[in-house]
């Protein structure tokens, strides 16, 4: 694995076993769905015993959760293409395909997240943080070129783009396109981070 | 109820009868959640048959989903205040407010409508289709008054603002708040429709 997606995505947190019981999960997911889902089946298809899965992940939610934030942290490396639109544009396509693949997974994750606090602290801290220091090392980045200014490094909309996206991806009928993420780049997330740098008349 | 909220959000489909069900499915949603609501206990709260609500509404999803689309319908009257961000402003914090009330009830909507085809079509007509049409005619009042640029108004993000404060609402530990509204609206959208009509340097 590259150095750059240890950097900011961080090492596994888990075993190699764990990880391969974590993407029989996903793929399972991917074609069964959340309800079609059972700890049975992955460890029949892991050839593990159902202890050994439970013994880590105490319930079907918490093992969803994990399997999904590893499934979008070994997708998550960290564009390294030059320019802040550039990066954007990557990881915003990175996030249209994982949203194609997951978005029946990400809907459950939402209302399983909801109902339980333990699986709030896990989302926040296996999945939100890694984002978050993800878009935020690519935006410093750009601050260092002189793309961008520092104060446009903010907290409260840091995850504009990525939110969209997965909005996108979870309602019906509108999956985000390249076409989306172009736009949305290019006609308001920079303008929106190039305005604090002065670069607008108004 | 003024003309300018039926003009955009559309008289109400629904009889009295058929509206007072609806209002006391959305109460019963916001105290018990969708997996703690029952037809039961809408038709006893209502003094109503099950037989009455099951005809009109044939599954609890369809009922909830009225009963949300109805709710956002009522508190979605389209504001005059005379400028674009004041109208933006409005929108945004109305959409915070009816997030914060039925984030559980979005989470579980979004779940159901995937599974039911059925359900997709009536939240796209009931639901989508005003919201866009009240979204397109803020955007056409500021174009009128050369606020922003006719092809400023598109078809691919014109959901950005709600969008994002769903995203938020539904995500867990950051409801989104008037400050989350102000930076959307002064920092990202604002920037972004004005830079087609020329008011952006670059």
């Amino acid at each position: 694995m590259p150095q750059t997606a240890d950097r900011c995505a961080g090492p596994s947190p888990w075993s190699s076993r764990e990880a391969e019981l974590l993407a029989v999960t996903l793929r399972l997911l991917q074609q069964h769905g959340y309800d079609g889902l059972t700890v049975d089946a992955v460890a029949s298809e892991a050839r593990a015993s159902k202890a050994t899965v439970y013994r880590r992940w105490p319930s079907k939610a918490e093992l969803v959760l994990a399997a999904f934030s590893e499934g979008v942290r070994q997708v998550a490396v960290p564009p390294e293409t030059g320019t802040l639109r550039g990066d954007l544009l990557q990881i915003g396509e990175t996030i249209c395909q994982h949203g194609r693949l997951n978005a029946g997974t990400i809907r459950a994750v939402l209302v399983e997240v909801s109902r339980h606090p333990a699986l709030r602290d896990a989302l926040q801290h296996q999945f939100l943080d890694q984002r978050k220091a993800a878009i935020q090392h690519i935006l410093r980045q750009a601050a260092d070129r002189g793309e961008i200014d520092e104060s446009a490094i903010g907290d409260e909309l840091w995850d504009l783009l990525p939110g969209y996206l997965i909005f996108r991806s979870i309602i019906p009928g509108r999956p985000p396109t390249r076409r989306t993420v172009q736009a949305l780049v290019d006609d308001f997330i920079l303008p929106g981070l190039a305005r604090s740098s002065g670069y607008q008349a108004s």
